[in-house]
């Protein structure tokens, strides 16, 4: 089959050997795969993984275990895949810190081949069933905007705080209109971004807006970072008021040369969010709250990956989207 | 009178203008004046300061407000003196953030003289009372054990729970005495240095210590990062738990090349925590619990302080206090 692979020397599509399913695992047909900003960081270096890319991904469940049948629950479903693949055995796992499993691997970020291919082996407890008539361009963000709305689990944003997210990239943006989705929030939070076109997107969600080089505002009780990049940190530090809080989402490869010294003197808090909860993305998904399609900015057959690939990192592009030809 | 002023060029006794105490301040003659770790980075340009240094200051209330008698409530008080001269009437000193006012200045850090002096001014809303019997070499650690106290309130140590303490400097040392006189923490808190005899102080005061080159242990649920270095930062980025809190109490001039990505990927809660309860630390060490005095290393007259700066500075020194003659 086809894979596009960080291969530690560059991204490339290859021909590599059919996925084969483990005890608890079933294999997924690929019908959509979302290139995200950590994919682009991986290219870099980032996690220093090699092997098949891709991590937000929408499929069809077609084999079993070591090449066997589909096991009933899960046939012929549609279905996206949670990417940290646990133990589901260790303190970690039973006490609830799945993702924190330290004997995981990731799908397409650590020790596990991802589904940016034709086929992809998940373990089944990572599996969740897309809710029918829910279009393929709206699930194939289940597993970005549950990362997305995680942001503001451990620090809840409360009724008259003031809310900033930075970065109306991917992550900024969606994040941007998960914030739209919670009721109450919406008229003290704005989006700050370099890209009118792309706040437009947040706007249009009923998002406040405002392009980075008019904005001067600064004591946010909560800031929001999600640019991608280091400086975003920065940025963030210099507009949270004194004991607030900054989430950071973004990830990159190598050392961010950062001042932390706002971090003491102002005393804040500093909170590191990663994945989050796909029953909820499902469920905000599917009462229609948000619209994440209008994030799509191309799609690509597998055959094109490597191109691609260079199109998500280029300036203006959002969502691409790659998808295997059946 | 004599005064240890950073000049922006270096560090330097000059002879400068008697203080004169504003309105709702008064004068205080220095008894004793301790050099902390912020004053050598201020000294490399942190905070951007020029004027006299010193924050932790002991003395006697001896001139009022323009040179005139001191307010009765003062009359021959033995003092200590919080460092941040806030302005007591914006929003943020009226919900209970004195320091954190955005119109402070800060003794011997932000754009007001210190007490590395014969005498210096300060608020009265500053000023705190040394119980008779304290002794002048354990009220000089008011300041710093308050400042040290302060890295537990935001992160308070809960039963059970692993702790460690990152840096065996005078900050490392004076949180790990603290902790040491909190009851039920003691166990399970460890204390990492590169100095035996320096770690010899917090063993004597009941804690659990090991040097840096011995010490493998991870998973700390809280860990406290008192190094004075940004490497420390990635120490304990390195042995925390996920989710787990690490307090940042170490300043230092310039950027910090730090990995940031543990703090995404492992979902940690950073803490800044800077200055904390006067009436506290007098608790504290008014009740015996523990005795910072075994951190004093030098003591030197006012007239010796460039010299007293640099053994300040200099490798196995901790506390290293300044004596005004008189």
């Amino acid at each position: 089959m086809k894979a596009l692979v960080c291969t530690g020397d560059g991204v490339r599509l290859q021909e590599r050997p059919e996925p084969r399913a483990a005890a608890s695992e079933v294999v997924v047909d690929v019908d959509l795969a979302g290139i995200c900003n950590t994919d682009l960081e991986i290219a870099k270096g980032y996690m220093g993984f090699t092997g098949t890319l891709g991590h937000e991904v929408l499929g069809r469940v077609t084999e079993g275990p070591d090449g066997g049948a589909v096991p009933e629950a899960w046939r012929g479903k549609r279905v996206v895949t949670e990417i940290n693949c646990s133990c589901l055995a260790c303190p970690t796992c039973l006490h609830g810190g799945r993702s924190h499993c330290p004997h995981r691997t990731v799908l397409g970020i650590l020790n596990k081949d991802g589904g940016l291919a034709d086929r992809v082996a998940v373990p089944t407890a990572n599996l969740h069933v897309v809710p029918d008539g829910m279009p393929d361009d709206t699930a194939v963000f289940i597993e970005p905007l549950a990362a997305a709305l995680h942001a503001y689990d451990d620090a809840p944003a409360r009724p008259g705080e003031r809310v900033c997210v930075i970065g109306d990239g991917k992550l900024g943006l969606l994040m941007a209109i998960g914030l739209a989705a919670r009721a109450g929030d919406l008229g003290r939070a704005v989006l700050v971004g370099r890209h009118r076109e792309k706040l437009e997107l947040a706007e249009r969600a009923g998002l406040a807006v405002v392009l980075e080089k008019d904005f001067d505002e600064t004591g946010f009780d909560l800031v929001i970072e999600g640019t991608g990049h280091p400086s975003g940190l920065a940025k963030a530090l210099a507009i949270v008021r004194p004991r607030g809080t900054v989430i950071l989402k973004s990830t990159y490869a190598g050392a961010a040369d950062v001042d932390l010294a706002p971090i003491v003197i102002n005393e804040l808090k500093i909170v590191g969010s990663r994945c989050g909860d796909f029953a909820r993305a499902i469920e905000v998904l599917n009462a229609g709250k948000i619209d994440p399609a209008a994030l799509i900015s191309e799609r690509h057959p597998l055959a094109d990956a490597e191109h691609a690939f260079e199109r998500a990192g280029a300036d203006g592009v959002l969502k691409v989207l790659v998808a295997p030809e059946r």
